[in-house]
């Protein structure tokens, strides 16, 4: 039987500080928590409803079942799918390889462009990410959920990018920067590695990090398109699958 | 001073059901408001909190002030951006022009995937869409957010696909589809014009109209990755990117 305590605890991991304080975050859903099982990620505690258990089958000795009621108490999802795993967060310890691209995002702040820019990604076969230090928490429940997967095999780190960038940049590293004035990605003449830097959305790549990109890049618009911008994560995919193609 | 029978009925343009019976829809945020206004839509009325009116100056004379909790009451989105506008849902009468490019859509659920679908369109130069009846209705909220005010200008029909695509083929149309199988979409021979086809976000293209794509094509994936596909919108805006180029 799940204690009262213990239905608190999981709710507080919806709160970036108790995340933090207890190193824990919650997975959800059957694709999710089945790739969490698959990965070098340490489970701490699985749960699911009885509705769900009946429907599906799971034979994980740490399973716990809980009400309809206790799993909304406990899920950091509009919509609880119904199964919910506790995950120790990981120390940060992973260096990135720096062969091939790196992405260094600035200040992303939305959990659904964030968990999509991370399995994209993965797609496209991106070394690793670079966080600054305001982009939204990779172990937020909705960017988990967006990633599909890849937040479990991603080399993903938090860092403080002028830092960051100046290092990569006196190391000789081409810097590419999404910026609405730029060379028209599609003509650009491909180097293999780099990084690619992201901006946030309502603000783009900030005026600290702008003196540390080399080669300002840009996604053309139609001739007579009113669009302002893209989205983050669709302006970061475009240029990873052009890049790295 | 706004009628407690007015804010019900605004509160009640949240469900689809009542969007179709009444024939309006909200528009809610500064941005979104602003493109409503420039745009061809029929703008009914339009309400903003004291707060926001004391920060933002609007010179118009269907503004109604309400309190913040008859913002709430009336807002579609999880934090009220303090105005909102209500117009008239347009008559579907745009014929879609058939030059170039025409976006086919099966399915797609989230609201966020078909605001963002139909702004990177509208960047790329997309002639029109064409939404399968189970698509998330376009005068969603959220929808209307995510387009960033693409809504009010591109072309958007609802369609019964297999018939819109028999009809396409029969006409020699070129109709591509984005399946895991299919040919390298960086190595196909451009042609200028056709119909593109982008399935739902957990099922694909559904089988009905699988046999209405003539040229199937596939964004390649990085080797070794582990990811099974990309976001819906994702897909979309790699291959409109790609396509349009």
């Amino acid at each position: 039987m799940i204690t009262k305590s213990t239905i608190k605890q999981v709710a507080s991991l919806r709160q970036q500080k108790f995340r933090k304080e207890l190193g824990l975050f919650t997975v959800e859903g059957r694709k999710m928590v089945s790739e969490l099982l698959e990965s070098h990620f340490e489970t701490i505690c699985l749960f699911a409803t009885e509705a769900y258990c009946s429907e599906n089958k799971i034979s994980d000795s740490r399973l716990e079942t809980v009400t309809e009621v206790q799993m909304q108490q406990m899920s950091g999802l509009d919509t609880p799918p119904g199964i919910l795993a506790v995950a120790k967060i990981p120390k940060q310890n992973k260096a990135l390889t720096e062969g091939d691209f790196i992405l260094a995002l600035d200040g992303i702040s939305n959990p659904g462009n964030m968990g999509t820019i991370i399995r994209t990604a993965e797609w496209f076969g991106i070394s690793g990410i670079i966080c600054s230090s305001d982009c939204v928490e990779i172990w937020n429940p909705k960017v988990i959920q967006a990633t599909m997967g890849s937040v479990f095999r991603m080399r993903i780190r938090e860092a403080s990018l002028p830092e960051y960038l100046e290092q990569a940049k006196e190391a000789g590293k081409v810097i590419y920067g999404a910026l609405l004035q730029g060379e028209n990605l599609f003509q650009l003449e491909k180097k293999k590695g780099g990084i690619i830097v992201i901006g946030s959305e309502s603000h783009g790549i900030r005026s600290e990090v702008l003196p540390f990109i080399t080669r300002p890049i840009t996604i053309p618009r139609a001739d007579g398109s009113a669009t302002e911008s893209l989205n983050a994560s669709i302006a970061a995919a475009i240029i990873m699958a052009e890049m790295t193609k």
